[in-house]
């Protein structure tokens, strides 16, 4: 394995460590596993928190800030964080307003934050969950009951957080949630396997000229294994997969994100933007807003995954909307 | 190899497709491989232009917009662009204040570049050619005579890119673009080496538990191999190999740039970053902005280099200065 940490024990300490030291306007709690906003809102507002494991980097640190999240939690990689830290990062950010959590469907991360949900409502704070489970490859997986969750997750915290920053009510902000998140749509294909720190080796064996078609973002084996073939193909059979799945038509618009896994060069993210682009435009669907980089990763796994959501007038406002975080900014 | 491509013949036109379909707001002239900005100054400025070989995304293709460079030139991956290429550009985007041409010091970029100043000053353009060349591993290099240009490209295109924006001179752009160049020194780490499509397989052998210090951003060799070792040891070895090469003392003031290679994640540089940030400390020298990410890339290669320009009030004001690019962006 060749990674460059101190070691596997270190790895999410030694990380957040330089997280904190790169970002002085972010306030992290080390000790605690929690990254938080240093600049607390000047009036009560819905605070939206999200976590899961580490090894997805940007999500879900690189998405705290104005416009997005209140609070984020780290857990080991590939691992749930734990109900404390969540209930620390609860206490930290709410406002009076209430708390939204936004959870990706393993079953670990929804065990645990259902915890701290329960936790925080003992404490006085009013919470709501919302499911983020947009991986159309598998129904239940290693890790999972139901759907993954994936790269849907991007869009329900972007959008989520800009209507929570509008001063939105607690059920309002959920329901824009659950809104996108039933609008998204996911499917992932890996060329390669993520290494754990702390395994040592690729997660699974995936022969030189093989690769991983519904993979998810730990490496969970998704609907088969078959040749290597053009990013044009590959980007066809991704987008017709998520419109089988899907209630788009001729003449709706969505926002598409095109997620590196880890390992694949910008380039080649680009190359398969232009083929789902071109698919989609034959199917007379407009890509009204994009994002293509590395945003849901699997530490180094080479691959890509494609989300879809089905946008209006009123998401697409939301997305707009100011966003000042690590991993996504704009004005 | 596996690459998301649909062939090494098409890699850069494809990507080229995928970028202009993503990002409206830069015109992306396809036959004659330009990237410029859509919107041409409301008055005369002095324009930057920048290219190299493709691969190192999203250098530099990702630097194009307000507040920094106004066309990218990009060549054939791992190739340098052509003269004819560079003037295309230079007639694209000159409004009348003169053009800055920001060349990465390796042979064939510094040639072709030359060859493009030549030809534009026949058609009344008038230019000045800025050298980057910050990598203090080698003096020579496959491909180079004299230092290798690397991450303080990123420097150079965004404070030259903030000052030009302002209206200033010609000459007062290139020389700041030299002095951010002279304040800067950066040096590479390589875990694995990168793939180039022409070519199917990797670009050097390195066994599993060795790396390569001092690597260059096409896997040129560096300065030796040796074992793996932990993050902190590699971090304080790339510190004091930077520091025995510049004139930084304890109480100066740095921009600081962990750039990952393409195939490592976020999680690792930023463990890397910590360490940077402690060793810097120990000598008294405080890091006052910073990058940490994919900038200067080499296709999937596994590594990180550190860049550090030494900073003044002036350079840090014009660092500070909004940018809008697709891999930059803050107001």
């Amino acid at each position: 394995m060749k990674k460059l940490i101190n070691s596997p024990e270190t790895v999410l300490t030694d990380a957040l460590t330089g997280f904190a030291a790169a970002h002085p306007e972010l306030a992290v709690d080390i000790p605690n596993r929690v990254i938080a906003r240093a600049v607390r809102p000047e009036r009560p507002k819905v605070a939206l928190i999200s976590g899961g494991g580490s090894g997805h980097e940007p999500l879900h640190a690189g998405f705290v800030g104005p416009g997005m999240l209140d609070a984020a939690c780290p857990g080991e990689v590939f691992t749930s964080p734990v109900p404390d830290q969540m209930l620390t990062a609860a206490q930290a950010v709410h406002s009076g307003a209430g708390v939204v959590l936004i959870v990706k469907n393993y079953t670990g991360d929804v065990m645990n934050f259902q915890l701290a949900a329960e936790l925080a409502v003992e404490e006085g704070i009013e919470v709501r969950t919302v499911l983020v489970n947009d991986d159309v490859a598998v129904e239940d997986s290693t890790w999972t009951a139901g759907r993954r969750g994936t790269g849907a997750t991007v869009m329900v915290e972007k959008i989520a957080g800009a209507l929570a920053e509008r001063g939105a009510a607690l059920d309002e902000v959920a329901a824009v949630a659950q809104r996108v998140n039933a609008a998204s749509r996911s499917f992932a294909i890996a060329l390669t396997a993520a290494t754990v720190p702390a395994a040592g080796k690729p997660g699974f064996d995936l022969p030189e000229d093989e690769i991983e078609v519904g993979v998810g973002i730990h490496g969970e084996p998704g609907r088969r294994r078959e040749r290597l073939r053009p990013a044009n193909e590959l980007a066809a059979e991704v987008v017709d997969t998520i419109l089988a799945d899907h209630d788009l038509a001729a003449g709706d618009e969505v926002i598409a994100l095109v997620n590196g896994l880890g390992g694949t060069p910008l380039l080649e993210l680009y190359v398969v933007y232009g083929e789902v682009q071109a698919r989609l435009a034959e199917r007379g669907i407009r890509i009204a807003r994009n994002l293509v980089g590395n945003y849901v990763t699997s530490l180094d796994m080479a691959g890509f995954s494609l989300t879809l959501t089905k946008a209006d007038a009123e998401l697409l406002e939301l997305w707009d909307a100011p966003v000042a975080t690590t991993a996504l900014t704009w004005s």
